[in-house]
């Protein structure tokens, strides 16, 4: 297949297909991790509780376990005198009943002893040495958190898709949970291609510049849930790029390239994926990012980045981003997280095709940042970036436009 | 010092007593770590650029480098035939030099050749053996990025406080930076105290609960940008509390105990922290929550929450998480960070003491979840909490209120 056999796609058309690729070769997977790990993952089930909570009838406060009808009547005037049979401790339990005219003195936390059926508190009560005066009337159940009030067993305490917050942690360790099944983050590997590009801590001669993508879009993957990794870079060379990448998708479930010159890679990388497996899209009629490919190698999408690190910031916050959100199991409507705003400046934009400009969010304005595309220092202060629709050739200062927020969760 | 010395603290003290400890023996330290692992990470000082970017005059298109004025009156009609004279690829350099009538093939990304001034992109030139007919006008700099252009050496390009996204971890890799300074977590030990606490994973004896303080206040901790960890259990008991605080204080910067019972470990905790160092708070009035004490051991602040994970969740929110997170570098404005909403139910306050109500949060709606304090199934669905101020009663059906939102970061 020859590049002429693909049309370039609108920006809707390849947000959908990459989307439908998704979909197709991929499920989302659920794994099982210590629940003391587990903040900010997402629930891959509901969760039932396992037992009655409080597990037993637990006293509210400190005091004496008494029968409830040996205070009626009691006052600071007229107090009732109780014997004071045991005393229990959060976490210790007697053998020992209450009976009419007996009780148990008790910590907050304790189980109640057999036949009590409410804590006086101890503000309310006068200790002697083997005997309390109770001096106020308490009802049923006063001061007691009954065996199951909190939950029952069985009951469904949280939800599929639940964001696991510590309020939330905390209710599967009350219930004894070690371990709890969540969404398995998504493997990315990221590629960077190139001949000019260096890694850090070399040298940088003449002609060359340091690797950006690697490691920025390794974050960006790392910030939709993913588990991503840097895979290192290669030439921008035929043989290297399709050894690179049949090495590289025995170990993730996605690999992203990037290309040092838009041309170059562009068509190296569709030509690689052409002979391992099939290109779906070749150009995406947006600026910056046409040269974006997506393919299908081994039942792995391989997606080639713009080789602009702008660029590739923009498009994979564009269409990578919301389908590797999804398939990490965050639920997370990108139409709906923008910001709103008015534009400090006007835009003009180049008709026929969807322009991404970047823009710093101050308060209620939108200031683009006007750059050319290479510029890398243009995300010292960007905040996200205004879709221009490809009818529109012009946004004017003031207008009220839409911001979408890079994804930094 | 007895307890009677010290008064109980009204909210906002608490919170200024809180803060000045902090600010008295902690300063914000910080660390060198790899850019790679940068992601959401602050900085903890300016950063500079090391050099020039791009560091060379950069093709921004691929075509033909040529002295601009050798294209001065080019057209698809009357078009200027220049000689080619190499090819440069991005990363390649060449020695020759571009003269009049003379021009070098270039791809994007490519250092410009000495002696051109513009690239004439290749969709205006007919290219030929050795030669090529150029079919446009270019003028000087035309698709070039001049050296500097982006930024110039010595510039300021990030600032101090900036949290590393991944577009600023791009900006930082393509200056060459292999490790930043940033601010280091302060480090947070939990341990949870109580004779009925049990660990997950074990049997659970009539009478016991398992624990849930331990594992969820340190993921609350982390949630401010502290390294915290869970230092286990110790039975409510002044010589083993006494040697678990003394032990735990040579590895964390902060120490956060929490207790199995309101009284038991309030005065367990306070004998411990008057022998080993003084309390500061012993006693906030708010509800629920009012047995948290506040000591400096050793230099350092040593916190004892409430035993109830709801009041020990509620009570760290808004007492410990504002000056830990700014200890960790953090530029956040808890009272700002705040959604605004109607209450669905009316809230019933007791007067004299500040109330924390947990809500859940649905758009508009503001809904109350009432239940015991002990009710530790309430943070299932809890999203933050309502203040009603000591002087309110009530708050009614329909009230505008703000909700402190659990942090989440």
């Amino acid at each position: 297949m020859g590049t002429e056999f693909l049309k370039i796609k609108e920006s809707e058309d390849a947000l959908e297909i990459i989307q439908n690729l998704f979909d197709k070769y991929y499920t989302l997977q659920s794994e099982e991790i210590a629940v003391e790990d587990a903040y900010g993952r997402v629930l891959s089930g509901d969760v039932y509780s396992r037992m009655d909570f409080p597990p037993f009838d637990k006293a509210l406060k400190d005091g004496f376990a008494i029968l409830s009808q040996d205070s009626f009547g009691a006052s600071e005037e007229s107090p009732k005198t109780l014997e004071v049979i045991d005393f229990l401790e959060a976490g210790s339990t007697t053998d020992k009943i209450v009976e009419e005219g007996k009780c148990v003195e008790i910590s907050t936390g304790a189980a109640m002893p057999e036949g009590a059926d409410a804590v006086v508190m101890v503000e309310y009560c006068e200790k002697m040495d083997s005997a309390v005066n109770i001096l106020t009337t308490v009802t049923p159940t006063q001061d007691v958190a009954k065996k199951g009030s909190d939950t029952e067993e069985s009951k469904l305490i949280l939800k599929k898709g639940d964001v696991l917050t510590p309020g939330k942690i905390g209710v599967l360790l009350s219930q004894g949970f070690e371990t709890i099944e969540v969404y398995k983050k998504p493997t990315v590997g990221v590629i960077s291609t190139g001949n000019e590009i260096t890694l850090q801590g070399n040298e940088l001669p003449y002609g060359k510049i340091y690797d950006v993508n690697g490691n920025m879009i390794k974050n960006d993957a790392i910030s939709c849930g993913a588990d991503a990794k840097f895979l290192g870079t290669v030439k921008d060379n035929y043989d290297q790029l399709k050894a690179k990448i049949q090495e590289s998708l025995d170990d993730v479930d996605i690999l992203i390239g990037s290309g040092g010159t838009s041309a170059g890679l562009g068509d190296v990388m569709k030509h690689v994926l052409d002979e391992l497996g099939q290109v779906y899209i070749h150009g995406i009629s947006v600026q910056p990012g046409k040269p974006t490919i997506v393919g299908i190698v081994d039942g792995k999408i391989v997606i080639g980045l713009p080789g602009n690190p702008v660029s590739a910031l923009m498009i994979f916050n564009a269409f990578v981003a919301p389908p590797l959100t999804k398939l990490a199991g965050i639920d997370k409507n990108f139409e709906k997280s923008v910001v709103k705003g008015k534009l400090t400046r006007r835009i003009h934009s180049p008709v026929g095709r969807m322009q991404y400009q970047l823009v710093k969010v101050d308060g209620e304005d939108i200031q683009p940042i006007f750059k050319d595309s290479g510029a890398i220092f243009s995300l010292s202060t960007a905040d996200g970036y205004v879709k221009v629709p490809k009818s529109v050739e012009l946004l004017d200062e003031g207008e009220e436009v839409e911001v979408y927020l890079f994804n930094i969760n």
